[in-house]
């Protein structure tokens, strides 16, 4: 199904495949069918070309008479390599000098140089893997938390893809059916027994909803959370940062606002980053309303995945902190949570005026209690309820996967809509081949260039 | 002659050795007894300790049930590797945080998180190459331009080390002359012909004086050369710079002065790098030398290695460029080229006036005219008289070599003036001991652990 690629495979392309920069070892990549041929023509060494695959070969690179290094050099034979075409990778001093040199040397000895991401798109065309894992190999590269790599290393390992795969196959059976009544369809017959079809329909959008619904945390597992600290002044914001820095390690950064500090701290907790803003201006809203400073801040709240208003139970009533949070005029999407500062100092009457509220956490900021249960807390109210812990489930991190997903319940809507209202077979099976190709795209069984090329210009080069 | 030197080599290190940041690839090498053993105990592979040297294997880094990346390891044994030892580099995808991760995993399981250098360290205690090379593999990953690489290139292959063993055997032969006759001291006899000692002597102090010269032009060919071009307004100093940037590609660099704008450039001429400064104050140096931006001009021209003063041929006269080169007041050690522009629209006579002037090249910077003869010209200011191109002749660049040197040049003066006013023959022997010492500490033959850690803390982690 796939349509025919514009795409030359068959040159040999030449990359920096190692940061640039200066380091021990540098590492260039060649890949194509003349890569071990223009490889020994400046390799000073044995002859590649007579030399076994998965094998490495120390040498040094001639430029005519000229030693341009001592390298190492990989030697993998396609298909038992990346591209599952010849590769050869060269591993010489980490000097820009000399990968300049060695670029330079190859492209002359008929090597082209690769774009962005060609190395992976060359694999994906080959079919060393589908689309959905050629994108989670940018994923995992750029990802910077436990969990954005553990749901990274899942889709490249074709877990997303191998689901896809069972929601498609469980389509096409039903596609048949209908396109094999679409054949007889002068005849009026029904192959497809309707009452069955319509629960097979609802199975597999129900698992496309559910992908969908994962796209907000796989959302939040490759960017983060915005999470917006309100409270009034000495309620112990800064304590509970602290608090909950200390024990994470996590990367401080300050950035001073032009009119008031905004501090923001980010955290990683269980894998997921949050990024925790410390909105002092908060304070005065209900008073100011005029000031820069509040308006930067109303901001950055509504720019907020979650917000934490922390309160002092000693001095504050639920009355007053009910009346504070709707103050903060928050989209309905937006949750709060609140919690109550000062759990060590507190009277029991006090304690018990908050303890029944519902979305409330009770700590001890500067004493540490109650912490656990914050953090859980947090993570419960990101994952979403009846979502499984995102490690033991298939999460949607992409937006192309989420748009593809969401064409494809709208498609399998039609499909339902017009079975419930007994619309023709030739509709339904339309509405069906949509559907099946919305899903084929995400793992690229149905591509085209300029999708390709949109995805893969994302990469690194040498990637 | 090594002394004993107190460095564990039983233990495995390991370090990132590819550029930190996001890449496609990065190499997490390991060296050591246990290189290979530990990388097994994570590797979701084939079984490393069964395969053979020089091999690539596929597979999966694993941290008990979790995968942190899949990965091709390259697998050394030694002696045949770089440091000698067991040698295991791990090809991982090019993310900060899966190297972290990796690294963390590894050194849970027994590895030591490597030093600067220390690989290369390793490399020089097993014996795999001398302490010249040694270090010339750091100058080789800091080379910037054609000559600096293949200075340390050659230094790296020992062509360096290959010209002072020669240097020391010839010294060591006439010691055992020396120490033959302090056995027979005695006796009062003389092993040594005292003629054909001299002759070799001075044979000797001629190499380790030219090496020495040669260090001029080494700390150039690593370092480049400052040049100030000054001149009065209107000679032609952009468009000269102009006209030898466009033909060079260089690196092009603005710096703002703070009451004048110095203008830089850098262009690199037969590989050594010229850096351009264009003086715009100097033209006033003989009116106002009170002003700070003059200050400021005059305190690079003491800075530079070299002064290019461009004249107009058509409005100086030879006595006037003479006073204005005087009234730079330059000390003797910087030579001063100067340079007569508009030679397409000078007159005869105003073109004889200059061509017999030493020093002095003619050009018409717009049109290009006289450019390749000034770069010649410059080319043979830096090289200095009687060198050999650099290409074919050894060139010491590094300062710790050039100290060694001088106090063997010394050492070397004490025994030819001994020897010429009959000093004993145990004084000699012992100068002669010293410049033995001086050219062993070159190449390592003679080291101690202080020496070895200057050096190879300059080294990046990971080499």
């Amino acid at each position: 199904m796939a349509l025919p690629l514009p795409v030359s495979l068959s040159d040999t392309i030449v990359a920096l495949s190692t940061p640039p920069g200066t380091g021990a070892i540098a590492l260039v990549r060649l890949s194509g069918p003349e890569a071990i041929s223009i490889t020994d023509e400046v390799f000073g060494g044995k002859a590649l070309r007579n030399q076994a695959g998965h094998t490495l070969h120390f040498g040094t690179i001639r430029d005519g008479a000229r030693i341009l290094d001592e390298v190492v050099v990989s030697l993998f034979r396609g298909p038992h390599s990346y591209t599952k075409e010849d590769v050869v990778e060269i591993s010489t001093h980490g000097s820009d000098f000399i990968v300049q040199e060695l670029l330079a040397l190859l492209v002359r000895r008929g090597a082209r140089l690769a774009e962005a991401g060609e190395f992976t798109k060359r694999a994906f065309l080959h079919g060393a893997f589908d689309l959905a894992q050629a994108e989670a190999v940018a994923d995992l590269i750029a990802a910077d938390s436990a969990l954005s790599h553990q749901v990274a290393m899942q889709q490249m390992r074709g877990g997303f893809s191998q689901e896809l795969r069972d929601l498609r196959a469980r389509l096409v059976q039903f596609a048949a059916l209908l396109e094999l009544e679409l054949d007889f369809g002068e005849e009026d017959v029904e192959f497809a027994d309707r009452t069955g079809l319509v629960q097979l329909l609802q199975e597999v959008q129900a698992l496309v909803r559910r992908l969908l619904r994962s796209f907000e945390l796989g959302n939040v597992i490759k960017h983060g959370v915005t999470t917006v600290i309100a409270g009034r002044p000495n309620a112990g914001k800064s304590t509970l940062l602290n608090a909950l820095l200390n024990e994470e390690r996590a990367i401080v950064s300050e950035v001073a606002g032009t009119t008031r500090d905004l501090i923001e701290d980010e955290v990683s907790l269980d894998g997921i980053r949050f990024r925790f803003v410390d909105t002092a201006g908060l304070r005065d809203t209900t008073d100011v309303v005029e000031s820069i400073g509040v308006e930067r801040t109303r901001k950055r709240v509504l720019q907020a995945a979650l917000v934490v208003y922390l309160f002092d139970i000693t001095t504050t009533t639920p009355q007053e902190l009910q009346a504070e949070i709707e103050a903060l005029h928050l989209p309905a999407s937006v949750p709060v949570l609140a919690v109550g500062n000062k759990l060590d100092v507190a009277s029991d009457a006090e304690l018990a005026a908050f303890q029944a509220r519902p979305s409330t956490v009770l700590i001890a900021a500067s004493r540490g209690d109650g912490l656990d249960e914050l953090r859980e807390t947090l993570l419960t109210l990101v994952r979403g309820e009846g979502l499984d812990r995102a490690s033991s489930s298939t999460i949607v991190t992409n937006v192309r996967h989420a748009r593809s997903l969401e064409q494809a319940a709208h498609h399998l809507d039609a499909v339902l809509t017009g079975l419930a209202t007994g619309r023709g077979t030739e509709l339904l099976a339309a509405d069906l081949r949509h559907a099946l190709a919305d899903l084929g795209q995400i793992t690229g069984e149905i591509s085209n260039d300029d999708l390709l090329t949109s995805i893969f210009t994302q990469f690194c080069i040498g990637k």
